[in-house]
């Protein structure tokens, strides 16, 4: 993985200090270490469910979904999986009904997810999807330990896994509640692992991507009142589900009340895939307010080769040049030219991300880089990165509602 | 449908001024009058497509693609359409290979949509197709007339069907360009014009919504630069797509260089699915920076009627206040707690669209009322709402590369 910005920025006693502190906080906060994980006890998990079982629906809602979902829709554009990775993250009801209809019931194993074991659209959908499957050997609940989850799994005798200490939702994408889903579907998921692993020994152990993870979140916190919208522009349909995972990471992490302020601040996110969107949102970034950075990624090998085919069509000659050209050098060069022509406008920040190729191991990187960078930029815009207390107030009014309508 | 504002402004002589403007638009505008064509010869033209294609393919990018994909993607979640509908919208040649691989390419119409006939991604990704299935009848081409496209489809002697005159791509949907899409796929396209029909009478003859879309134009560009992102917040997953017609209608047309001044202006659109990015988004918008203006938008009847069962769970009693609730109630209360939660914040500009049901006229209606809005917009902050200059330049890039590396 490449990064290269273009935009420059000196790192000063900030950086220096925002490094000191999220070195400090690998102690306290659990995300850090899951790269060094041991996974036998995972594999050997996996193991005991059937061959039989040809699909895995994870019942789970935010954080509990969208990591696997990423890694599942990145591999599975280039390799068949062992099996089916369905999400039941919706209150829905047309969602929910059409996707039991997509499944085998009696041929799927259920991962029910939920950190507090107490999540309302969880449980609701649990309580469904168990009138229809009341086998508990189908159900694999993922929850804290001595949750009321975990209580009420041990009264029907069904497996239970537990999440690992101080990983919030949205960084859990490594631990059980990504890797178990992403195994059961033949991932290989050590190789996630060493690719995040590199990225962490980058940055902690002073290699390649220190110096750019500290500039590019300096340079952000700085211009944050000026560039507080942060596009992420990935040129490959398989990167989609990752563009959702990054927007909860970052909106959910940065968002906030400052610690030591009554300001509201934040970085908003929007992920976009190219070069779809250069015919939807790239007018917007190219003459709309310059309150925009954006990060293109690029796939450096695409492993599918095909070429636009040579046969002349009349009065279509124009666009010969295209002839011959395999697909992958075209959406390269198009990232490129919309690349060069915002760098025209001279008042865009933009970097670019560069991975080989689709694999297990880029995708892990790719993931422990943003997971990185947001802590850094939570800590230099002064928020309290892992939690999310503006979510509570709508919770409260939904408990009274449901408690006065009893 | 309904739509409530939150928020209160008073019109005043700019949308007298604005008002007069669109009301004139209508003669060189080519969308205002969609609504009211004659559908017949689209619909005699379907009628000769073979029963036994069963696949209508889409090689389309951008406004070639999104409006029918929006109202299929929220139609087909309550009723099985006659065909199914795909899209090739991307040179992603993973997607491109993966794509053909999911339909019979025997059994598929092909749809070659491009205004200007010179599209990129149309062009390759037809030449593409054409050498894997080179039957003209495979193919029908929606151009504007004397296109080079027109020209090369008459060589080939494939149907051809004209774009009516000034009708932008973004705005295209209830023409040619989404209405035979749609009715191949069996969809009561004469009910999505009278959906769009109902909101053009009801704006234009001083109905109900007149006044609600004048003070809501009339708002957004006042606070423009304080609330310049518009959030889309739709309870159901069969609006995902319909978010994502709407951020090119928005973004695309508001994004843009002012015409009688120096500054770079616009709206920044983002599309959200209730409850789920509840778990995502939501934190920050709740706290983050006061940016963001939030339009929700419910259905009232969810036609799929299931309900949580009431069977007991031990250790879980707490949520036992769901029991027997329908989901439809559920995902109702859950908006409407959001919405109570952010009015409690007291500033933050809401409004909510309700909808009856799934239907085509109601997204008729819906589509109308989102471009009839960005006309307003458009105009109220000084733009011109029907061009996209800013995304030539990219273009004119790429050709450069093309053209050197012959």
């Amino acid at each position: 993985m490449k990064n290269k910005l273009y935009f420059k920025t000196t790192l000063d006693e900030r950086t220096t200090r925002a490094y000191e502190t999220i070195k400090e906080e690998q102690t306290t906060i659990g995300y850090y270490s899951l790269p060094e994980q041991n996974i036998q006890p995972i594999l050997d998990y996996c193991n005991t469910i059937s061959k039989e079982i040809q699909s895995i629906a994870v019942i789970g809602i935010g954080g509990s979904s969208l990591g696997a979902k990423a890694v599942y829709g990145f591999l599975r554009s280039v390799e068949k999986p062992l099996r089916k990775l369905y999400f039941f993250e919706s209150t829905d009801p047309i969602n929910i009904k059409n996707l039991l209809d997509t499944i085998d019931i009696e041929k799927t194993h259920f991962l029910v997810i939920s950190k507090s074991g107490t999540t309302v659209e969880t449980f609701a959908i649990y309580k469904y999807i168990f009138s229809k499957q009341d086998n508990p050997n189908a159900y694999t609940f993922i929850t804290d330990p001595n949750s009321d989850l975990e209580k009420y799994a041990k009264t029907i005798d069904a497996d239970i896994l537990h999440l690992p200490d101080n990983v919030g939702g949205r960084f859990s994408v490594l631990s059980v509640v990504g890797l178990v889903p992403l195994a059961l579907c033949g991932i290989d998921v050590q190789a996630l692992l060493d690719g995040a692993n590199r990225i962490k020994k980058s940055f902690f152990e002073h290699g390649y991507l220190q110096d750019i993870l500290l500039q590019k979140s300096l340079f952000y916190a700085k211009h944050h009142a000026k560039y507080h919208i942060n596009c992420l522009f990935a040129y490959s349909e398989s990167l989609k589900y990752f563009t959702e995972w990054y927007v909860q990471l970052w909106g959910e992490s940065l968002g906030k009340k400052q610690r030591h302020s009554a300001f509201h601040v934040g970085l908003t996110p929007i992920g976009l895939i190219g070069p779809k969107d250069q015919h939807s949102f790239l007018q917007l970034i190219m003459e709309g307010t310059r309150d925009k950075s954006v990060t293109f990624i690029q796939i450096e090998d695409f492993q599918k080769k095909i070429k636009i085919p040579s046969t002349p069509l009349p009065h279509l000659e124009s666009l010969d040049t295209l002839n011959d050209r395999y697909f992958s050098d075209l959406i390269t060069m198009q990232c490129n030219s919309v690349i060069e022509a915002l760098l025209e406008e001279g008042d865009i920040p933009l970097d670019r991300i560069t991975i080989p190729q689709i694999s297990a191991e880029n995708i892990g990187a790719l993931i422990f880089y943003y997971e990185l960078l947001t802590s850094l930029v939570g800590e230099l815009i002064d928020v309290n990165t892992y939690n999310q207390p503006g979510v509570e107030a709508a919770k409260v009014i939904l408990k009274k509602k449901l408690d006065a309508q009893q």
